[in-house]
């Protein structure tokens, strides 16, 4: 049995303890949590600040709390002590992050499995791969239909909006003759942005309406539609966090040839797909411990029968 | 500089020739067939009985000859001298090919690349990551469009054909409505067959269109459209080998919900893009080879990172 910690109980945290909790070969052993434990009513809820009394009770910590400014603060106190999975996605600190994070585990025999997820994660691995097979050539990545939490936050911001979401759309029509592409496309140009607004009691939807399309940096380079619609409309119609994308890469072989790779993923749930992943990632650690390859590990680096659980034999009859 | 040698001068081994001499990392040192080296015009045709006298000139050498006897009696003579790349497809026999591949490797210090290509090879990977991410599921995969070469031989061997070929088609209705599929399906409920045949002056169209579609194994179960057409329009539309084909997997993650991931390749030509990843396979050989990891190595077990030919930090500046 794998012994899993995971930090944080947002959207992430729960979907991780539903997934493992599904697992067999692994126990959820404790959440731990940075609010007051008292608050949320769960038997495996324990304070933050107990995390080292637990040292010796738990194989992976899976760091599910804020990427931006929670993992690069915390991983490298816990790494000293844990392993861990983590989906620090700020691209341009990446590679200062892995550095700290491989030297540090090295010196304290730990194993970090870094950046994971869909993106970074599955989509940094698919492009690679990619790119490999084919080094001629144009690489595309499409984005949605999906919910973008930062665009719905700017909505929420402007005047005389009760409610919103945003939902990026790739433009169909540009994937489906990507083939003939011939330059990388910039994201307002592969994109449309649809907004679904409930406006407070009388409120100006004209302004509203205007007032995001010309949103600098959000919406201004978009196609943008803005629907108006009733609270129950957005109740029944707009709680779900779809999500995905698309990574295609048009390689130029011979002559006029062109052999187009399509990876895409269609989800129902952001927050449960990048829990999936994550927990895949925990198989590889423990595989990753065993072997004693301390130090840290990415998605580029790991072959993907570590992330089945099987031994090389039964892989190999069972997939190649 | 990487150098190559080509055993096979077929469809794959012209493709790997110009896809080679396109690399800046690597050199085509000879191309070696059984055939009398004379009757093929070309300065680096070398006669096959004569491969050992390049041992200390080749790095790799693709095997770029029939799979199903070819490759099972040629590579384990191959593997003692040699580097190797190769593309055995027989699935129920690759355990016992890669158990005698790794054993003669190891005890040679060589390395071998076995069963590559796209299936197995590209697709093997990505069913074995998909089910590992989303463990409750079910796998799909559909082929085509494409040229089915085994399809087409039996079509010609019909009283009457002058000229065929033969296309498999994914039923698309199917693939858009997959998440809602309850259980994998049948080859035949996922495809169709599309016969385009020249007819011999003065056949029986309908007598062939009946053989064609009664026959059994081939098309009995199937839902096939047979064309007849003339010979102008044969030589002009279908000399192409376009292939390609879908690997979704459907996971339930909690709740209702479905997450999707489809790995898709859509080819034009299927030689070129086989020899592209054999020739990523390659760069990956030769740093199995530096690292002294003698032995056999598939998709499932090699990283990524060992097909781009980056160093480690290089990939996760650009990739992750």
């Amino acid at each position: 049995m794998i012994k899993v910690g995971i930090v944080g109980y947002g959207n992430l945290g729960k979907a991780l303890e539903g997934l493992i909790e599904r697992e067999e070969s692994m126990e959820l052993v404790k959440i731990f949590t940075r609010r007051n434990p008292e608050s949320i009513p769960h038997e495996k809820i324990e304070a933050y600040d107990r995390l080292l009394e637990y040292k010796d009770q738990i194989d992976v910590l899976v760091l599910a709390v804020g990427s931006a400014t929670d993992i690069p603060e915390m991983a490298p106190e816990i790494i000293i002590h844990f392993n861990t999975v983590d989906s620090f996605d700020t691209h341009a600190k990446i590679p200062a992050y892995f550095d700290k994070m491989n030297k540090l585990a090295k010196e304290n025999n730990t194993c970090a499995f870094l950046s994971t997820g869909w993106d970074p994660g599955l989509f940094s691995m698919q492009r690679m791969l990619a790119e490999s097979v084919l080094p001629q050539g144009r690489t595309f990545t499409f984005w949605g239909k999906g919910v973008s939490q930062g665009h719905g936050d700017a909505v929420r911001r402007v005047d005389g909006v009760k409610y919103a979401v945003q939902y990026t759309v790739p433009k169909q029509e540009i994937m489906d003759h990507i083939r003939e592409e011939k330059r990388a496309l910039k994201s307002f140009e592969t994109h449309t942005r649809e907004v679904f607004v409930v406006a407070k009691e009388g409120a100006d939807t004209t302004q509203i309406e205007q007032d995001i399309k010309t949103m600098k940096n959000y919406f201004d380079e978009y196609e943008t539609t803005v629907h108006f619609i009733s609270e129950e409309e957005f109740f029944a119609n707009h709680q779900k966090m779809p999500h995905g994308g698309h990574v295609i890469r048009v390689g130029d072989t011979l002559g006029e040839n062109k052999e187009v790779i399509d990876f895409s993923l269609n989800l129902e749930s952001n927050p449960e797909f990048t829990a999936a992943v994550d927990i895949a990632c925990i198989k590889a650690l423990v595989r990753y411990q065993k072997e004693k390859a301390y130090g840290a590990h990415t998605v580029l680096d790991t072959p993907v029968l570590y992330y089945s659980g099987l031994d090389h034999s039964e892989a190999i009859a069972k997939y190649l």
